[in-house]
């Protein structure tokens, strides 16, 4: 058996996407309109204050094209309140006029293929990455991920340093794409279908595409990445809510 | 032809999950609310006493994410009993208000890639766990799972010596997990789609994605396992029921 | 090329998986159930005097987890029985709360890997065999399947000779089985998306799962085996019909 | 490069399966589904003209199992007309009664791996298969296909030799059906999802699963063949449809 | 690590499938209908306009076949303008009568495998590539594709030069059909599920066909061309909307 990678894992994450069912929303008069984006909002109201206790983080982005109309990615200290926060949304106004479109559920993952040294949980800035406020670009990108096990290509089969070497070439790509994308890996093992998820973060919706394209050229993609679907939105601010909602 | 494993059958298993539609379950009156939960409350307080007799067992889980809302895992002797509830569920008030989302058919399963010697079926422990009452542990986690039959890895074709020893060292990693997870294999070969279901229970999270995750660096899961959808939930005791249902 | 199989064909099959809709069903008034269970029964009726006279023969079982409510498999002389029996039923009362769940179409088959000889179509057992009457056991499993046809594990590139002994040695793992599960085999090339239909029939469930098991180690099945979905059932009996749907 | 097959390439071709919805056909008042019924066959009484004209042609079938319950496949000179004809059906009172069940859009193909010669387009024969008025068989079989491109399977590395002479001994095993299933080749690379469409008729429908099964020994097929869904259906006769559409 | 492509990205692109309800659009009075078409008339107004000012472009085309009614390929500087389009259109009136059926968010891309040289953003024909006004012809095909990553078939593991090399000889093909069939690559690495989508206009529709097929047998499609869904379909032209839509 091949030495397993550890893992350091910090908040629970669920990317949950829906889609507006537009028609009946229209159908609904006006003011009970005004009171379903009010409900929501006052959601949104909770999730800020948890987020400013540093107890946890949110962000609300529109989809691009048909997979989705918006998404909301909800990081929790714990899976409990993962799964009551989707249940409180499920049971608002708001809900009754979206479909579930996906969903993902995984925690923050930092991985010691990383150079290895003092104990990570005393690190601030690792400490930071486990518990990240999420930043509020303007654009947004999720991708689902294993790592493949096929044939010659099978990454669990790979000895530890090989693994490790492999991951940091990869992992110089990313430098090079600091303060242009931010990116934020959970893992999913035992929690989704595939072993990781992968949240993206730029002003430059360009740069999703430049990273994911350069990167594929690395033996860790090339011959180990097998990816799900990709979805790419715009940020959706407490303020456009209304607006993006108005019929 | 490789020489087959033989395996101890316990208590037939149905893994029933679905989901809640919110907005018809709203629209129904608050008393109608209260019947459709009273009747199910029923329905589970004679899944107690026939728990109580030891004549079967089950569990109820919320899900996180939008694969399903709850789980029904129930465990009978017969088939035939299994096929009962599941209609019996499907004549319910509440039913009228939950889509199916899911399910999985199969039977507990002990293999005998674990030591031989006695005969098993004389074993209190054996017996224990091919008719055991569910933990009722915070968490749950379910994924199906098959055994590989690519080229040259193809699990079946391995001799029954290999197999033994490949599992030996696979149940090792089991083994550490002792007190944080507990498993519960049940096989479904002829019965659904995969060859078997792992249900897994524990009391923190965490724990299932360690150890599925260390799992798949050991050549069983590495060259040869093959994995399903992953669903991971939090209990749903009795008394919390109503309130999970409450909108 | 490699000598083709030749195939003794009896009767055509449907395996008609429905689910039954019990919300719409509930809604409908005792007295218009009674009447579309009485009309459903009625059809049966048609279907018991078919096979009495030996010319089809039919069997009915409800089918455990979500994948089905119930299946009627039916046999007849031609395709266009089938295709008769099937709109019939869908014109039917009961068929307005029942959902296509799944379907097969498929023709009664023995393969000529069997020891050659006499003429088969002058031998009773044989024609007992491709003409069956369907036992009406307590349980049934349903799966379609392929032979592989991928890189080094191609079955229709196998000589005759090979492809005959390999059967020869699955068949006696077959036999084993005899008195306990009685097997039909149906062919679909060029009628439904596998090569094969299995029906298995038996008085012990597990008997189901032991004999797919030991045979997914024998070489066919490991090196050469492609399973789909499995379905698991109970008899309903038509004394049970109307218990069945009693809502 | 290998050198590329060339084409003869005929009239344009759809196959459009659906789904009767016969819950909300049966609420329609009887004298209105006369007239739906009415408006179907004045559609069919035009492509009957068009036939008659040579200018297309068209083929109804009811389709066995649940995968659809009738297919209208149409052929005409431009692919313009296969769009108006599938809209002007869309439009119909019948089509409210309908779900679209499946199709495909392609091209009638004739490939230069026949035996080379005089020019194909003075050809009367190659004329008459280019633009052939679709026979009105008992029965008729539909399936998309491909030619497989992984590792050492890979029709489209094949020197244009190899895959001439694969095709002649695959064509021998279509001449020996001859009379008996008659073949209509279409091309959809470009317009559908699988590279090829094949459509055969016969009187006797086991002709169809003999003559897939026998090719299917055939190199051609055993390696290099990737199949789709297969659709099977007995001839739907114009006064045939008030009966099969009488509820 | 292979050197990665350098590509030049140009205006963003959504491509929207749409399939029409046209049981519920019957079922809207006429006057109703007229305004539904008269605002969707006016949006395209509007992107008229953005076209004229060549600060996007789109186009407008009905697809033969099941998969979709209509398509709206849109062109624009930024991802947020496509993301407002579409939302612009979910609002409309006659979105309440369209079903999402499938779309594909990219941008317009050229790529280093051409010959080097200048600077490609002072080239006006690269510029006039990047920034496309789509031509208006009869026919469109679309469909998404990845390059391979299997075993010995790994695109992304081979040296530049060979996929220089492997590129020229596939852009020798395209040369040939240049004034048959006006090709538009987008790629959607980190946007949507595939690498690339391919866009084709053209006069003649068979051209597709022709020109897919003659690449097939190139090496970077034989070999590393993993290929979706297509779909293929007529101008829409705004003067044929109002009959299109007309019940």
């Amino acid at each position: 058996m091949s030495e397993a990678a550890v893992t350091l894992d910090g908040w629970y994450c669920l990317h949950d996407f829906r889609t507006v069912d537009w028609t009946t929303w229209k159908m609904l008069p006006s003011d009970e309109r005004e009171i379903a984006i009010h409900e929501f909002l006052s959601l949104v109201e909770k999730w800020n204050a948890t987020q400013e206790r540093k107890e946890g983080s949110h962000a609300l982005y529109t989809i691009v094209g048909q997979k989705a109309d918006f998404m909301m990615m909800i990081l929790r200290p714990t899976m409990d309140e993962l799964n009551q926060i989707e249940t409180e949304f499920n049971k608002t106004r708001l809900a009754e006029f979206t479909v579930p479109a996906h969903s993902y559920v995984s925690v923050v993952e930092l991985s010691n293929y990383l150079p290895a040294g003092e104990d990570p949980y005393q690190n601030p800035q690792i400490l930071a990455r486990l518990y990240p406020t999420l930043p509020k670009t303007k654009y947004v990108c999720f991708y689902p991920m294993d790592k493949k096990r096929e044939g010659n290509d099978n990454w669990y089969m790979l000895p530890m340093e090989d693994r490790k070497s492999l991951m940091r070439s990869h992992g110089m790509i990313g430098r090079t794409y600091a303060g242009k994308v931010k990116q934020i890996i959970t893992g999913s093992v035992g929690f989704d279908d595939y072993e990781w998820g992968v949240t993206l973060f730029a002003e430059d919706v360009l740069q999703f595409k430049k990273l994911v394209y350069e990167m594929r050229f690395d033996e860790v993609s090339a011959r180990y990445g097998e990816f799900g679907s990709f979805f790419v939105g715009n940020i959706l601010e407490e303020e456009r809510i209304a607006s993006f909602l108005h019929v």
